[in-house]
């Protein structure tokens, strides 16, 4: 495929001076896994990160049902609303089995997808969770450099999205179900735990009774978890995405532990793990990329796979084989570090 | 620590005989972090896989409160009173953030803890999923090397231990309550799709008629998933493991399940796929242990840290940046891999 090759100040001036169309191209380079687009938009990002990291990034997930776009819609334009801009990145890893993207589009924020002050992108497809997560964390320190002020990240999909995205954001929020039944059925205490604020959505007509029950059982619930790390409670709001009712709420309880967390030191030390965090799993995704492109890996390893499925010999021998036979000083290493311990 | 060290013919000779204290004596050599135990054990394991494969591998999951324990006890003393030698393993990886441990030991497993003819290995403790996942899958061999019949694997926790699960046995149960509300509330669907069966436990008492609506309710379910691999639809079976209620038509289904896969080729598939899986993983985890311990990686990477932690550089350029410093080829690779895409 022929592209037209733009060079980076391109991409840079355009994403300072907070041009969608080469914000969008920007990503689209992000996510592309030719190795030449990969190291210019890596050369991007590296110049533009002094202009990043000073939007609020907001995790957003809930179990299917719970209305997460209609959420993301209706306070994306709250806050648009209050004069603050707002992007929107999705984690969608495929599922383990159907491989199939679950959605994805604009059509699901009607409202936000018309906002000048909004951008959405659909969450890159394909490929592992590592391997979105990078293209998403890079997407949003795209967006901070454009000058988004409000970064929010959905969880699509299921699994360990929910950890990965509460990895990349200062505020993890989960949404809940008014009437989701007794006992946190549904929602899996890892979550609740990750959670720095839980909000009732729904809580209009009908369920309002139900979201005030719900309400007290949760607020009662997260009492049972020692506080984190924040030295915030969580807090349980209950809103009704559908009516617009008590975003308001929502977005003060944000605010507060914002001033609070900044106060406290403990937002820049969250940033600061993050991004030593993503250095590591950078340095595996880049260990592996080295290891399995090497021609003598690439020859051997169809003849190591075979040996492997034939169930005769151990999995972990023939990985610490291959290995060896890769990198000259693996068994001098593994030899002196065996004598120092 | 000076640790008496006892030849791998020890072991292997130990194993062979189906001795259970050097059973655990080599577990424990696998659950180890000093190389030299981690290199005895892949010889020890490598010289027995001829003796590995022959066990049915069963793994077993389901939400907190579903009874796992009590399901498992009495389950497996049903095998046992068929004449099968039960060893029972589990995967607990600490929580992401209390990184405790939530249970792990034998006596949640009274009867079974009792019985000549069952073994039970608490869960090890500490370390990454990924880790904890490997030495569980060691241990699977060293018991199917030791003569056991059926392997019983038990997700405790959160989060992808079901996927990691999932990956290292033949069937893979997902345990249910009859009263688990509406909706599928609780069990994430890529769960569902996962299972090879479901066993709607505690059906009792006032909750027999309960286990009856969920089981049509969970055979309809299923449906709505296409076929896997197995070409199988999975069966939804309800059970009392409290009163040994119908734990026959669990075993029946799972036998029926063994036959008809090992008939189409299933088995063997999945199994071959899995161990190349393993290998994959095995290969990621070397090329970790080689990098993280070469001394001019451990210098630097403090300073590569802070300089992520500043928020002023991209963690990923850094990562790069790193790989390309150990690795002398890796620069001019990937520039040959550019000019090859």
């Amino acid at each position: 495929m022929a592209r037209k090759r733009l060079p980076a100040s391109y991409y840079i001036d355009g994403i300072k001076k907070g041009d969608r169309l080469v914000l969008s191209q920007a990503i689209t380079l992000a996510e592309s896994t030719r190795p030449s687009d990969r190291e210019l938009a890596s050369t991007i990002i590296e110049e533009l990160m002094p202009l990043t990291g000073k939007a609020f990034r907001i995790g957003i997930t809930g179990v299917p049902g719970v209305g997460k776009s209609t959420f993301i819609d209706a306070f994306g334009s709250f806050l648009t609303g209050q004069g603050n801009s707002v992007a929107v990145l999705a984690i969608d890893p495929s599922s383990q089995r159907s491989q199939g993207s679950i959605l994805g589009d604009k059509t699901r924020m009607d409202q936000l997808a018309h906002d000048p002050k909004a951008y959405i992108r659909p969450s890159p497809t394909g490929g592992s969770l590592g391997g979105v997560a990078q293209k998403t964390r890079e997407s949003l320190l795209l967006c901070e450099a454009a000058g988004y002020e409000v970064i929010i990240v959905e969880t699509v999909g299921v699994g360990q999205s929910e950890v990965t995205v509460h990895g990349m954001v200062d505020f993890f929020l989960l949404l809940m179900l008014p009437n989701a039944g007794d006992e946190l059925q549904g929602i899996k205490k890892g979550i609740m735990e990750m959670a720095d604020g839980l909000v009732i959505n729904k809580s209009d007509g009908e369920y309002e009774a139900a979201a005030r029950r719900a309400m007290v059982h949760y607020s009662q619930a997260l009492r049972l978890f020692p506080i984190g790390g924040s030295g915030l409670r969580p807090k349980v709001i209950s809103c009704s995405a559908l009516k617009g009712k008590n975003l308001n709420a929502v977005w003060e309880n944000l605010q507060n532990y914002r001033d609070r967390t900044q106060e406290n030191g403990y937002w820049q030390e969250r940033r600061q793990s993050q991004a030593v965090e993503w250095l590591e799993e950078t340095l595996t995704h880049q260990l592996k990329e080295l290891f399995f492109k090497n021609p003598t890996v690439k020859e051997k390893l169809g003849t190591f796979r075979q040996m492997a499925a034939s169930g005769m010999h151990s999995p972990i021998h023939l990985g610490e084989q291959l290995v060896k036979e890769w990198h000259p000083d693996s068994s001098e290493n593994s030899a002196k570090i065996a004598k120092d311990s």
